[in-house]
């Protein structure tokens, strides 16, 4: 408890011991933020926070930081058995190796575990709750979801009295920075991608963040903390953001909407037996009003929207060492206060296992973009597979001048309808000779 | 902890029994919240929720909910000693009287106590703090900033890890709504109050509103809580809405910013002596590309910067009986869950009573609006006095038609400079018959 002590932090109750795996940027970001606010973290967590021990790869190399203060271990899961380590902090990311085993270990001695290793609590997440339940231990991953931004506590405590009806998030900073980069200077994908991979804004193999993946793990995540829900990540559906042209983003903006990398999930009662889970990660319309479609470069972002509070909006930097350690931090300070909800907001024997929903049931407009021969006919072709399927344009635009190789973009926004019927015109349209390459379709939002 | 039982909420520890004081709007929401989402919220609490007893001025009264299931008791003080209750819910208002008797009778019999009165926690909180600390009892009052937004939470856990640089708010739904009807319509502050009044997005008596005080009363709590100072709503200064007119906002608009009621808290080490807190409720001209900027209506808004978070968001509905009712809940759910740090984040006596900041150091940019005499040479006067302070003019609009009564508006948008310089000028001028008005000085922000 805080209230122990009070002023000076040397008469405070014991030092929380911490084990630091991983000395990457966040490894490194962590050590730097206890000691810049090492005396103001020590008042409010109600005794100091001291790193003990760290492991990482290579010892010989040069992070920035002291090390000698810390006990160096070489193989970090023996982290997981020192009895001078209260919270073992895991920072070196992957879905399983050896970040996984660190956790099975270290949740298993009973030791606090926090993490931000989204791609691991994705996977793993039920297993590793039920180890930390069993073990009376803590489980925290802040950092797992939007870096910096406090969005699990939001859901899980914050908006605890309410139940969660829907979510949506711009969960990944690199495809937010090439979209609103894309939108900014009218640039074309693999040029922005190369500029923002020059800028430390992407990986040099970005594949898990432009294909919708690393939003997914969080996505996930969260469906599972907002709803009550088991995890449930291998039903997400996923589309990337890398079929998106200029002129996507173009036609989009001359409607009055942007085009933002959304994870929306929902959770809504289906027919008697339980719940229907709705998850996707997609490129979306955004109307400009929309308080997402303010949100650029890196940033994060998520609005959930609660039953009595209304819709909360969460948003700040998505990623970095300083908000990623404010995160793993701010857990580690709930575990030094006893502050412990269960790691996923509800004992997990007590979440549900919600069925995945029928997309082709879910109502809303759509934008798609078709690449079309240059040749006559082939508007009144893509107007009767529509008109057949049932579903009804809105608008429609055939942009004027071919691109090279005489394709033209033929892009149209429809009447509310459900998803199946749009599906159904596609598939009419499949392996028509007319189309040059797959349609690309975009829900708008909001 | 809330791990102690899974599944059936009959199976689970004892209920937490609650006494709600104040039956209106708020209070109905609350009886209404864990009436639709109880079984829910026993599962995230680890145990039942049950309101016991409940009072307010008339028993007769139909408010639309069922109170045959609770004690009613007259006197509300009196919920303070009944052994069978555990936290006392404060939704009376008033910063004394009756709602002050509650809170401190219920704390020292050592209730937790939860309530979403703001001019009671501005006034009193200190002492209510101290009380509760002494007692072990909780206190919380999330609900008394913003409404159902998880701000306090964010701030003094969320942000935990960090020192908190700046707190920027839009704190008060009535002002907000106000200003962007006025921007949207193009009309004036008297007929958008009403209109306002009549909508019920404002009190009958909306001076605590309108005036700045309201939204005081919030940033004094967040200030507290986000720089661990003492709880200072005295040196708050506040100028409210009331002035601002249509040709404000369209002055504004011309140059890119939108007008809104901010309020603004920073904290920056003096010289030699502690910190300086500064604390500000005013209108401020916001640039449109700014997070504040997009938010409309009566929403709320919070940006708190962290030294390694970095600006966090928090928005959502700032008042209504469900977001209210939201956010009591959460807090009565953390103390089911004894997840209870200090009330204000930091124990009361490691509180730093930090001085005030002299404003006449701050750097920023004005936006002055003059009401004048329609003669020649008054123009002059204002610039030369401008000159002979130091104030660098950026700008100036005089306004070509005179309003009604020979008045003209000259509004101008100075340099940055220290506000001692605007002070300076403006004193030069004032009693000047040139002058029909005193001048309106608006900050630009971000």
């Amino acid at each position: 408890m805080a209230e122990r002590d009070k002023g000076n932090v040397n008469d405070m109750a014991q030092a929380l011991r911490i084990a630091l795996a991983g000395l990457g940027t966040v490894g490194t970001g962590v050590i730097n933020l206890l000691a810049e606010n090492g005396d103001l973290i020590a008042r409010r967590a109600g005794r100091p926070l001291e790193v003990v021990a760290v492991s990482a790869r290579d010892r010989h190399k040069d992070r920035g930081v002291d090390l000698s203060p810390y006990a160096w271990v070489d193989d970090m899961t023996e982290l997981a058995s020192r009895d001078d380590i209260d919270v073992v902090v895991e920072l070196v990311g992957g879905s399983d190796g050896p970040a996984l085993a660190l956790a099975r270990r270290s949740l298993g001695a009973g030791k606090a575990f926090v993490t931000a290793n989204k791609a691991m609590v994705a996977h793993h997440g039920m297993e590793l709750a039920s180890l930390a339940e069993k073990a009376g231990a803590p489980l925290r991953f802040e950092a797992a979801v939007a870096g910096g931004i406090p969005v699990i506590k939001g859901l899980a405590e914050g908006a605890a009295a309410n139940r969660i009806e829907s979510i949506h998030g711009i969960l990944n900073g690199t495809c937010n920075y090439i979209l609103t980069e894309m939108e900014a200077t009218g640039r074309d994908f693999g040029e922005v991608l190369k500029d923002a991979q020059d800028l430390g804004y992407a990986e040099a193999d970005p594949a898990f963040d432009i294909e919708g993946v690393d939003a997914a793990h969080k996505l996930a995540i969260l469906a599972a903390i907002g709803f009550g829900t088991r995890l449930a990540f291998d039903s997400v559906e996923i589309s990337g953001i890398t079929c998106i042209r200029a002129a996507d983003i173009a036609q989009a903006g001359a409607l009055g909407y942007v085009i933002r990398l959304i994870g929306l999930a929902d959770c809504v009662a289906g027919e008697g037996d339980g719940h229907r889970l709705f998850q996707r990660v997609a490129p979306c319309l955004v109307p400009r009003g929309h308080p997402l479609a303010a949100v650029t470069g890196a940033t994060n972002a998520v609005v959930a929207k609660g039953n009595f509070s209304g819709p909360l909006l969460f948003e700040g930097a998505g990623a970095g060492d300083g908000p990623t350690a404010s995160a793993v931090v701010a857990d580690i300070i709930d575990i030094a206060r006893s502050n412990v909800a269960p790691p996923l907001s509800l004992p997990v024997d007590s979440l549900e296992a919600a069925k995945p929903a029928d997309p082709g049931n879910r109502v809303n407009r759509a934008y798609i973009r078709f690449t079309v021969a240059d040749r006559p006919g082939v508007l009144a072709e893509i107007a009767a597979a529509m008109r057949d399927a049932g579903v009804s344009i809105e608008s429609l635009i055939q942009q004027g001048r071919p691109e090279e190789g005489g394709e033209v973009l033929v892009a149209m926004v429809t009447h509310e309808g459900p998803e199946s019927a749009v599906s159904r015109a596609l598939e009419m349209l499949s392996g028509s000779p007319s189309l040059t390459e797959d349609p690309l379709v975009m829900r708008l939002i909001g």
